[in-house]
């Protein structure tokens, strides 16, 4: 790990994080879904009224890595939780342990907050599943995510007299 | 809907949110899991830093359901969406139309909120997933949600150096 570092993003990152999400997105297959500009960003991250939070992965002083993440809630548990949205790290710096370390910051993070649970969603064919699987994660297999949005939402939201 | 009310909650309705929450759990077969307290839910729905939101469904006066919802993020759309953690309606009170007038109101205050998705997670032998399919929501087979906590959530964030 000579070289590498985890660091809080800072907004001056915010082109930087933009970058990150649109490699995620192409590696995802799913480049065509990337609406954010870097305002986006810049506003939800960094603004009066932060969306996300946001980790860089640094090699030799180079970011070539991300986690994006915020807070969701446990009824069960009577507390939050940390929801990972996004995880990155472009693939010439892959082996260099900053995924390993991305995760172990974040669940550190979760743990100091007082978080019970650590979650996010994986593409079934993604090949991290495996890495996910050492770092103690659990496949939640009774569960099924489920959306609407675009236009359905819109008639739902329709439906809505009061 | 004659008698039917979706309004949001206050916190003197915390006690009928853990009873609501507790009924939920009970027909997941996971009430065993349940460790939320009263004063939890007074502290993170309606105290100064809020982690989620909250809607009633009263049938003639009586609180017969619930929906209670905080806000994630899509680094994709560049904008928070809607979350729904937990939606429930008593064995007594459906067919009253309730279920659906609580979607309609998610989806409205996820339009409103400027919100391109409306989600959440589905235990896959509920047999209200037909109901969310005329919704509108589809399943989204290509991911799979993910989870560490307890001791592996302990044990990862033992690995941080930083």
């Amino acid at each position: 790990m000579t070289g590498a570092l985890v660091r809080t993003a800072r907004p001056e990152d915010a082109a930087t994080i933009l970058r990150l999400i649109r490699e995620l997105a192409e590696f995802e297959e799913l480049l065509d879904q990337v609406k954010a500009r870097e305002e986006d960003i810049l506003r939800d991250g960094f603004g009066p009224t932060p969306r996300f939070e946001c980790l860089l992965a640094e090699l030799d002083g180079a970011p070539v890595g991300f986690a994006l993440f915020f807070h969701n809630y446990s009824t069960f548990e009577g507390r939050a939780g940390l929801y990972l949205e996004d995880i990155y790290v472009s693939p010439a710096a892959r082996g260099s342990g900053l995924g390993r370390a991305l995760m172990a910051r974040l669940a550190r993070i979760a743990v100091e907050r007082g978080c019970a649970r650590f979650d996010f969603w994986v593409l079934h064919w993604n090949p991290a599943r495996a890495f996910y699987d050492r770092l103690g994660f659990a496949h939640m297999e009774d569960w099924l995510p489920y959306r609407v949005e675009g236009q359905g939402l819109r008639d739902l939201a329709g439906e809505d007299g009061g």
